[in-house]
């Protein structure tokens, strides 16, 4: 990335470089979030995985706590653009587009042996331990994301795919609530089988 | 609690408050463990809770991971008598049974301020952080509920509540693992309304 002009005399290659590192943090520390959460991620390990000294953290970012809700915001808009690569698809119908996103979601967590699930479903889980700030922040993600699977089973309503007179809404809150029920016991199983059980009893749900 | 004679010579009153401390510790670590999981529990709190001075913890358990399995344990043994307080309440039918388990989730849930869920549930959570012994020992408490709820089910079934056809034992494992993210986002949103909106969604597929 190149920029017109050097900004405050600070050499292009360090700000590249302070960028780059920053973004490394970002990555790895998505990572482990989405592995352990946040009481179990140790900033240590974060920072040894980038080469970054342990003194340099608060160059890079303010706090611990703001450096998660910067992992939080995120995390959100990747899983946001995965959610719309699957439900915007118009290759196929409303349904088989969510169909597809859960098949999907089994491939990815089988690809990483079942140890990495929802850094949103992990952090709430922790809620109880964790910065307050980052309750409301969780939650629009929730919200966000309901509402992207909301617009969908409206599609498949219009296609005739669901009855007429369904609760988009509320069966996108109910697919989001089961779904990460899903995810944690297929963690802990290590086994796609729970994604499978409640997507089939989900989608029995909608298409009854 | 009274002995016919003192074992290896122990006061008998020295002997009854050792027991009653180790109670103690293991009520407190379960209510901690409920509301926060195993990595934000700091054995401080808990031992300062009872009033056992630090160097004393390891008096009343071998190791933390011993400490971890025993409220494992005794969580799944006192949630195990809750279940059957409900499921096997001849009272009312097999479905109501359920249903009724989950209404009175709800109101604990809603006395503790929405802040304790599953211990079982917070510690599948942080699988990827803790000793590996507990993970097959969380999985089993999951198949005894889940056996617990089929039988209830199989009675719903004989009782003409549900179809002949329905698959009890998949729908149990629907149930908790739905059921878990629903005492999740509760906690998230600290509010009753994912219960719902979860019960109401099983039991529109169970009674379909």
């Amino acid at each position: 990335m190149t920029t017109p002009s050097r900004r405050r005399g600070r050499p292009l290659k360090a700000h590249a470089s302070f960028s780059q590192t920053r973004e490394d943090l970002i990555r790895v520390g998505m990572a482990i979030l989405t592995e352990k959460g946040f009481l179990a991620a140790g900033l240590d390990e974060i920072l040894s995985a980038v080469n970054v000294p342990k003194g340099s953290f608060y160059h890079y970012f303010e706090s611990k706590e703001r450096f998660g809700a910067v992992l939080i915001e995120r995390y959100a808009a990747y899983f946001a653009g995965r959610i719309d690569r699957f439900l915007l698809n118009a290759e196929c119908s409303p349904l088989e587009r969510l169909k597809e996103f859960t098949r999907d979601a089994e491939r990815g967590m089988a690809r990483h042996g079942f140890r990495r699930g929802c850094l949103v479903g992990n952090l709430g889980q922790e809620m109880g331990a964790l910065p307050d700030g980052y309750r409301r922040q969780l939650s629009s993600v929730f919200k966000d994301w309901e509402a992207r699977t909301a617009k969908c089973l409206e599609g498949a309503k219009d296609a005739g795919e669901i009855a007429v007179d369904a609760d988009c809404k509320q069966l996108a809150t109910l697919f989001w609530i089961g779904w990460e029920g899903a995810v944690l016991r297929a963690k802990l199983e290590q086994s796609a089988k729970p994604l499978r059980i409640f997507a089939d009893g989900f989608f029995a749900v909608v298409q009854k």
